[in-house]
This record gives C-alpha cells, sequence and structure tokens, in this order.
C-alpha cells in the first residue's frame, strides 16, 4: 500500500476537496489519511518538509499536489 | 459510474499532475478520460463552460479541482 496524506485546514475550499479526494482516491492501492491542521498542529512542521504551501494539498507518496486554493500555510501558523 | 476528466495541456506540471490522477483515481467508481488541448481543441469550449480556469484540472461530476498550476486556458488558447 502506498501513502496518501491529504492536509487541510477547514475551510470551504478545503472541505470540498476532502470530499472529492475521500470519495475518488482508490483505497485499494492508497491508505489515506486526513490531517487537520486545526486540530493536529503538530502535523505542520512535516507538511512544510514534504513541500506543502497551502492548502488543500494531497501528498501522493511523496508528491505534492495542491488543489485548488483555501489557504496559505502562513495563514494556517497564523490562526 | 461516474465521469471524470482531466484536462491538460502536456506541460510539466500536466504531465505530473496526469500520472498522479491516473494511478490515484478510483477506477472502479470513475470513467476517467484525459483530454489533452493541443490534440482536442475542440474540447476548450467546454472545459471552460464546466468552470476550467487553469491546467492541469480534474471536474469529477461537473465539480473543478485545479491541480497545481501549469498554465492558464488564456495560454492554452493562445499557444
Amino acid at each position: 500500500m502506498k501513502n496518501a496524506v491529504f492536509y487541510h485546514a477547514g475551510c470551504p475550499v478545503c472541505v470540498s476537496a476532502e470530499d472529492m479526494v475521500v470519495k475518488a482516491v482508490d483505497k485499494s492501492q492508497y491508505n489515506l489519511e486526513v490531517v487537520h491542521f486545526a486540530q493536529s498542529p503538530d502535523r505542520i512542521a512535516g507538511a512544510e518538509s514534504a513541500g506543502v504551501k497551502s492548502v488543500p494539498a494531497l501528498v501522493l507518496d511523496n508528491e505534492v499536489f495542491h488543489i485548488n486554493f483555501g489557504a496559505s500555510m502562513a495563514d494556517v501558523k497564523g490562526s
């Protein structure tokens, strides 16, 4: 199984993207984890190291995909 | 089956996103179609009507997700 991590911050754009990712990602291939930064602020540093610049973002096997734009990581850290 | 259409224009950002989408989308749920605007310029108008503003973009059940940023639709039409 490969790892997929969806990072978000609860914004409306994030929630819509989360719906899409949770529905569309092939769970027979990927362990999908959803990380909400407001609930897991300890995950912010790791996400930034992985290359996450804004939310919502999906990291698949260490490759980062920014999906639409909800908030920058600076906004996430400031909130 | 639901419809998923991935629109791109052959740019490097598009190719990387295409890899991700083709690998990760659950094909047991979605009919996935990949549209390359350079090969199918007749699909540009429909994509714009669906809300595609830049490529690469994934349209799932009429909802548009812009994944990273490769080129605007203005660039696509100008190329």
